[in-house]
């Protein structure tokens, strides 16, 4: 399209502008010099509506998130990075290899372009780490006040190997619960962004891309019953949402609990509960019992899984209450989140 | 999920609030009150974060769309229907044959649950219609002030049948360009709502999802090269989409254009030119000419293709200029929109 403009768009000084989504002459140079550049690949450059691939045979699993993460750069990632992460990790905890990803932008009038063009190149970056390609896009542009900077939406596919079969609905009295790492990251690293809190030692998001650490987990045990990525209202609901979905309980043990202690204490000072907190690198899994401990090898083996831990099991109960066994020795319900506790956090 | 909470939403009178967004029960609510009573399917009601099926063996074409239209309501759909009908069609220009949607939603707190039930209710009933299902989805809530009502980001799947081939870049010299009706009332349509302008006979949308015409298309004509749908920016950044992409020319004629003698006069007024308004259920064929017109034919036998024409026809023009021959017998330029001018048209 060398052919479309004299003058290119200029990405260090330049503004969106509500042209760039009009379908015109501007919202082409966009397509072509900040998002092409920087997704580049065959499929994308053909530049339809629709991209059109071949998957391997087999189930197909797909998803879709959307991200309105507030403040849009923050510690360990920004809203780029997030949005490739959330949507191939979701794949990945349906059970699937994470093939081809979709990216739809609602940008705010009068947003830097040199942030967006930021944006997405952690887009790029994530999108390559994790081995999956951004396919087609979208870009919408609304009025100053009508949005806030930036919204993106991801959906992907990917594609489920033959004897993998993960669901909410899976987990069986008995079963083992293990989580891969530290939990509450995210949600604090965002939240001390946001109310410009400091720590002595800075928090970082855990958002990274986990199909890897997937994969080798279920080489190692197709058996998985679930896989959950505890992001918005953290373990706590994903747990509460399992518990549901399998009419069983959970039992949790909080001294088996992997969190940092400068997220505890932020929590504190927060007024946070670390088990609702938000993570984006983090997933549950629950196995039968005879197999969680070479799960729990296999996961701590690896890079993403160093901090792995057992962290309760799977009991029989028409309530489906999740209950934890606390430090003192009690045991307290781990319920719903009935409020909100961190808006836009992913 | 009955045991989730004692009380439902109150979807008469209540509003979308930010713990909507957060993760917890009231989260979970929506999903099932409003969401899952209107998609009701199979797939979507296991509720997990990504949805597995199967798809048929063949190339698979994929697509995303955001959708920031303003009124969200206007005469011939809403925000909802439009988010089906966007991507149904951006799949079928594909030579796909649609079958899985998702569905991500940004709220804005304060919202009414009545218009979202409203809206969702078009979503399902459109999906229905167009035989796709919508397998999962997401919801985002931000701050008053931080959105506009509803964005909804769909995206989708289908399968491309073997010996189809469609392409922007495949437009020959030599080739007829069709259109299957009346171009423009899309676009009017939102605009004289938006602008509170009414006509003695109101224009409503010609939103509706085009996959079963298509279907008739390719039967008749396997040999189609291109399909578009000239949505934002109208034919004329169709066309010049196309020129551009297959290296040609193309030549239009103004007599053959078919456009509504009251979408001509709301233009006038409105300052608008029909070439350049979205269209929500039109689509743009490119075929070799000895198969124009027995394509035109059957498109003229399908209720959503009765009024099409033959509007032109590609040239060789390494400028890749789109030209129109105009009512007077001169030539007129057909160049790209530089501005903008439909703001949030879809």
């Amino acid at each position: 399209m060398s052919t479309l403009s004299t003058r290119p768009l200029d990405l260090k000084n330049g503004y969106v502008d509500m042209s760039f989504g009009a379908g015109g002459r501007a919202m082409a140079q966009l397509i072509e010099e900040v998002f092409i550049r920087a997704f580049d690949n065959k499929i994308l450059n053909r530049e339809h509506d629709a991209a059109v691939f071949e998957l391997p045979p087999g189930r197909i699993v797909m998803s879709t998130d959307t991200f309105v993460v507030s403040p849009l750069f923050f510690p360990g990632g920004n809203i780029g990075s997030l949005a490739v992460h959330g949507t191939v990790n979701d794949l990945a905890m349906g059970g699937g290899v994470p093939k081809y990803l979709t990216a739809g932008f609602i940008l705010e009038e009068g947003f830097p372009l040199s942030d967006l063009v930021k944006i997405v190149q952690s887009m790029a970056e994530a999108a390559n780490d994790a081995n999956v390609t951004i396919v087609t896009g979208d870009t919408k542009v609304v009025e100053r006040g009508k949005g806030d900077g930036v919204f993106i939406n991801t959906a992907g596919v990917g594609v489920v190997p033959d004897g993998v079969d993960i669901g909410g609905d899976r987990a069986c009295p008995g079963d083992v619960i293990l989580v891969n790492g530290m939990l509450g990251d995210h949600g604090v690293a965002v939240m001390s962004k946001r109310e410009n809190l400091s720590f002595s030692t800075e928090i970082t998001s855990d958002s990274q891309a986990l199909n890897d650490l997937v994969a080798e987990m279920l080489k190692a045990t197709p058996n998985i019953h679930v896989l959950r990525d505890p992001t918005r209202g953290g373990v706590a609901a994903t747990l509460n949402e399992i518990a549901q979905q399998s009419k069983v309980g959970i039992e949790l043990d909080e001294s088996a609990l992997p969190i940092r202690q400068e997220v505890k204490s932020a929590c504190e000072l927060l007024g946070l509960d670390p088990l609702y907190v938000a993570n984006e690198g983090k997933l549950i899994a629950i196995c039968p019992a005879k197999d969680a401990e070479h799960l729990l090898a296999v996961m701590r083996a690896h890079a993403k899984g160093q901090d792995a831990a057992i962290i309760g099991y799977v009991s029989e109960d028409k309530n489906c209450f999740v209950r934890m066994k606390t430090h003192l020795g009690g045991t307290r319900m781990v319920d719903w989140l009935s409020g909100e506790q961190l808006p836009r956090i992913c």
